[in-house]
C-alpha cells in the first residue's frame, strides 16, 4: 500500500506512551521504520539503545534527551539525532503530551536495555 | 549536535518547493536523511527516483502521488511509502501549501530523473 491513512493504523501502547507505526516492514521496508508517539506528562521511554541510527522530530511538548549521560532540554519543533547504539532516554518534563515522530534506519527495529537485554515491543516495528 | 532547533536550520528551495534538511550527513548520519518541505499550490516535485527507500509523512494539504504510472490522491495525516528506485512525483493539487516530512534511508541522498540522469539538489542532503 503506497498511501496510508494514519488514523486507520493499529494503535499500541507502553505505560505512558501511545504508539502508531506509520511505516516499516509491514509495508515492505527493510531500512526505514517510522513511528508516531505521544508521551504523557511525566512519562518517559526506558533508557535504551538500537543497533541503528535514529532521528526524532518533536512536534509539540517539552522534554529532556538523556544521551549517554548528557542531559539536553528541548521544546517543540526540534530534531533529536541519536547515533547508532547510543544509550538514550526521552522524558516528558512538560505539562502537555510530548508528540513526536521517531525514525529508525532499519525495520524491524531491535531495541535493547543498556546492558544488551532485548526489549520486547508490543508493536510491529 | 544532538538537539537541533528546526527554525535555526538553513533554508533552501526549488521552484515551488521550500526545503529544510532536518538531519542527514551533516549530523553524522549515513543511513537517514530527513527533510521538511512545503510544496506550493499547483507545484510538484519532478518525476524522480532514489536508490534508497523513502517514506513521506503528509502533515497538511492535499496532493497526488504518481508512483510508477499509478495515481493516488491523498489528504493530510497520511503516509506515503516509495520503494527503492520507484519513479515517483508528488503534486500539490489543493489550494493550500502541502507540508510534508520526507524520510530517506541513506545520506547524502542520490536523486535521479527516470532516465538515470542525476539531479543536482541545491541543499545538503
Amino acid at each position: 500500500m503506497s498511501v496510508i491513512r494514519n488514523a486507520e493504523l493499529p494503535r499500541s501502547a507502553l505505560p505512558g506512551i501511545d504508539h502508531v507505526t506509520l511505516a516499516g516492514s509491514a509495508q515492505g521496508l527493510a531500512h526505514l521504520s517510522v513511528w508516531q508517539q505521544s508521551i504523557a506528562p511525566g512519562a518517559a521511554t526506558p533508557p535504551h539503545r538500537h543497533d541503528c541510527e535514529e532521528v526524532v522530530i518533536i512536534q509539540s511538548g517539552r522534554g529532556e534527551l538523556h544521551l549517554q549521560g548528557r542531559v539536553q532540554a528541548f521544546g517543540p519543533d526540534t530534531t533529536l539525532v541519536v547515533p547508532r547504539n547510543a544509550v538514550h532516554q526521552i522524558i516528558n518534563v512538560g505539562e502537555a503530551p510530548l508528540a513526536l515522530i521517531g525514525i529508525l534506519s532499519v525495520s524491524p527495529v531491535p531495541v535493547f536495555f543498556p546492558d544488551g537485554t532485548p526489549i520486547e515491543l508490543p508493536w510491529h516495528s
